[in-house]
């Protein structure tokens, strides 16, 4: 099962590097795994264990170098472990609203970021300010292309990313699992500091030059803006998502020095 | 001095387009000004003041239409006047300390950022939230490039940039002008909520792979973090940048709003 460096590891036109102990296992575990090659760069149980599924799925094992890991991944968050496959394994929103509140709280749904760059830098933004899942759809959206898994620099090891068909039922599913939604706009009608944001919360992004569509936005509970003091219209998409997510986690953490 | 339509007006390496009202009649009134070709897109009492300034320096005036200037400048704040420059006109430091403090607080000090789309970014956030002017250093800095100006989407007609030798001794400056300067780093001592950021400010943000260097962080008055809520180390040096920039505005509002 464990094969010598080949030039197999260069990655080849919409191929993609998973990383990271629970991504790789998961995928492997996944119904629809696709996985063609598993780097490894580590030696321990864990890596046993991950090397076994790969085995089990017929799939080769290479051993590696983190620099090397580093440089397919694009990040050095890989933990030594890494799965090409042909698509990035996308979450299951309903496995994500399965666990406790503190795990999938809060979300943001981006409807529908069109830059991998953005899309890359909210992820990024998103992990390191706390949220817990980002929900994009199958439509007019990037995906997790190696492009975006590299400008997220790790953030796609640890935060689930789910791709759903029709987000306004996605925002009616969420809705009756007790979220509310608050939708992101420039003409938002509280500034989000002035929102309490410390309820159960799907922040909802719009995309870059047409913001969030009529029908989606009739799903928003509230529609907030970034309080702007110049000239400009609008932050980029990604900036003003993760302005969001700041005031999200300011308020909650505020609120527990309070207490 | 008006010629028809040419093809000199396609942008070449190192050339950029200077757009705006006020950017370009600075640029035109300025002692070192090298501007190839006036481009107007407006009849009106300004431009044909502009105009004349640009004859007074031999400078070739084409009419175009505005398409054409929002293609060239890579945005649609140029208000039917762009100059050909072989550099950006930065702003001198001095003049902009002789404007009444509501016009020059808060500044922004970039140390130093060397990607041009996170400065792109930066001017875009800085100019969105209320910022009054940006320093960058000569040295190990991405400068005010064609692309620069797309990214920052109309910024750099409104938010005057400074180039500067010498970091620390523009801070020491800053400081003997009454500014506060704080520094901000993933290892703050204080979360960027905890600081009183509504006092005369000055905002130091750090290169993307080093930080903010000693000697640079020696002049801070205060070191404040963005909070994390997650696994990831830091956020992009733009996202960061951003949220500071907010935390100031929104401190600012709220203050506002209570009294």
């Amino acid at each position: 099962m464990k094969k010598t460096h080949s030039k197999k590891t260069h990655s080849t036109e919409g191929e993609i590097w998973v990383s990271g102990i629970n991504p790789v296992r998961e995928a492997l575990l996944g119904a629809q795994t696709s996985g063609s090659e598993l780097l490894l760069a580590r030696s321990d149980a864990r890596a046993d264990e991950i090397a076994q599924l790969a085995a089990g799925r017929s799939i080769p094992v290479v051993r590696g170098d983190r620099e090397r890991l580093s440089a397919l991944t694009g990040h050095s968050h890989h933990q030594g472990v890494a799965l090409r496959m042909s698509e990035f394994p996308y979450a299951a929103l309903e496995g994500l609203l399965e666990k406790p509140l503190a795990d999938r709280d809060p979300l943001v749904v981006l409807d529908s970021i069109q830059d991998p760059r953005n899309l890359g830098a909210i992820l990024r933004s998103a992990c390191f300010l706390g949220a817990k899942g980002v929900v994009i759809p199958a439509d007019r959206s990037a995906g997790l292309s190696a492009s975006v898994i590299k400008v997220a620099a790790g953030a796609s090891v640890y935060i689930p990313v789910a791709r759903v068909t029709n987000v306004v039922r996605t925002l009616q599913s969420l809705k009756s699992a007790g979220y509310w939604v608050a939708g992101l706009e420039v003409r938002g009608s509280q500034a989000c500091y002035e929102a309490d944001l410390r309820v159960p919360l799907c922040l909802v992004i719009g995309n870059e030059q047409k913001g969030i569509r009529p029908l989606v936005r009739k799903e928003c509970d509230l529609l907030v803006r970034i309080p702007a003091a110049g000239p400009l219209d609008s932050l980029n998409a990604a900036s003003a998502a993760t302005v969001a997510l700041y005031e999200v986690l300011r308020q909650r953490l505020t609120e527990e020095a309070g207490t």
